[in-house]
């Protein structure tokens, strides 16, 4: 059987002690944490937790020739693979579930916190009025990639008035992770480079370190400021707010100092630009 | 101290390590379960496997007047507030956030899987292809009041291609739980009231009973065969489909059975039908 379960975000923390009860059953457990990050995991206190080993997988473990060694052993024995957050939102997860169904091996997935609940948690925003989640690649500028795509899904957000979760690149084995001082000058760069009039200088951002950690920290605050703060260690994202609600403004307001003369502007900013689109 | 921690989707299973440490060690535990419902949850496991009381708390135990008691409790003691899914979901639980911070009371949040952990779980398909989340609500035709903006919220996500999460309307005091049947019915009621083209018999929707729970049922069908069939027990959510990736395609067929010509079909539609505004 192949067990595909969530940590959480934190650490040991968010671990559902169903997936505890699994792992002290398990005959192998292996570890992604290539595509997300949780600030306090720690594969020694994970291994001290369930009383076994604890084996890392890497990308080349999972993807294509190598995965099907590790559903060869799901096949005979019980296999967990531990991924941080929410298990089915990175594809190289579904696409081994998929695998495992193709060849009849059962499987189980079990849910934990993702990094949408973790923002939600960390900043007061309500669901109901993000738009399409998007993640801010990397550009790489010798092969001419850079990342218009989000670009515009920011801006088909905002003209209707709602949230954009944009999630920052994680490149595990290169050691790289976008911080919102990157994003933030990669965003600036690519209104320059589009000049489509959605994003500027004084656009508002949230930035949001740590999501749920206990040094959490949320900042409301321009691009421009963001793209020159340093907001210490990963994990971060980043919300391009479309209208806030009078309840969101409060909260953001109480609970995290956000200057209430600035959330009231870039309101009056967004129903100015969009008036004709918006939706709440 | 105020804490809101999550307890996941499904029961015993779902709740995070740390926030089992924090209910052994707090001096008063809330359950709050009118906003969510979590199939195997059961107030009298929990009290074992924490070995306390827990109280049940009601809509009016949590807002206004009422929610001052608890406020004041919280200031002297540690008070657990438990949720169902992401503790701050439910606009009601941010309410009592920003009111403990007003009254310098100190809180602590705690995630957990949402409502939209499971239906990803569930499904299969990409949190990248959904627009927004709406509720549908029980219209209420005495008072003219049906849930219109969900239609068009509907209309505006499939006009871009994305797939739109649609939460159904529970309401634990009352017993009424809206079921996948009752929702279909209604969006063809709001088809033929507001007659935009949207929803039709034909429309594909995708059906999810009890995301992540062992008796998981997940049924890719047309508005009409759901209009007319049992789902079983809550809760349940629905997926109404904008384009469908060829991989969510094929999660769908292999893992959910679901017929390849159907997904094909409605593919066509959407792109025939708003080829102009697609983002996907």
């Amino acid at each position: 059987m192949l067990v595909v379960a969530g940590l959480g975000l934190y650490g040991t923390r968010d671990i559902p002690l169903g997936v505890l009860e699994l792992l002290r059953e398990a005959d192998v457990i292996y570890l992604e944490s290539y595509t997300s990050l949780a600030p306090s995991l720690n594969k020694e206190a994970l291994e001290k937790l369930c009383g076994r080993e604890v084996k890392e997988v890497k990308r080349e473990d999972l993807e294509e020739r190598s995965a099907r060694e590790l559903l060869a052993e799901a096949a005979e024995r019980v296999v967990v693979l531990l991924t941080v957050g929410n298990p089915l939102l990175a594809t190289t997860h579904t696409a081994i579930i998929l695998e495992a169904k193709k060849r009849g091996i059962p499987f189980l997935i079990i849910p934990s916190a993702s990094v949408i609940d973790g923002v939600i948690c960390a900043t007061g925003l309500h669901i109901y009025r993000f738009g399409r989640v998007v993640t801010l690649a990397f550009p790489d500028e010798e092969r001419g990639f850079f990342p218009y795509s989000t670009y515009f899904a920011v801006k088909s957000n905002m003209s209707r008035g709602l949230h954009t979760l944009v999630l920052l690149d994680i490149r595990v084995e290169e050691g790289r992770y976008m911080d919102p001082r990157c994003a933030a000058q990669l965003l600036l760069k690519l209104e320059s480079m589009l000049s489509e009039d959605v994003l500027g200088e004084n656009t508002l951002v949230i930035v949001v370190a740590r999501a749920t950690a206990p040094d959490q920290y949320v900042k409301v605050c321009t691009l421009d400021e963001a793209a020159q703060k340093d907001f210490g260690q990963p994990p971060f994202s980043m919300v391009i707010p479309g209208l806030l609600h009078a309840t969101e403004i409060e909260y953001l307001h109480h609970v995290h100092s956000a200057p209430l003369e600035v959330m009231l502007r870039w309101n009056m900013h967004v129903k100015k630009r969009f008036s004709s689109t918006l939706e709440v």
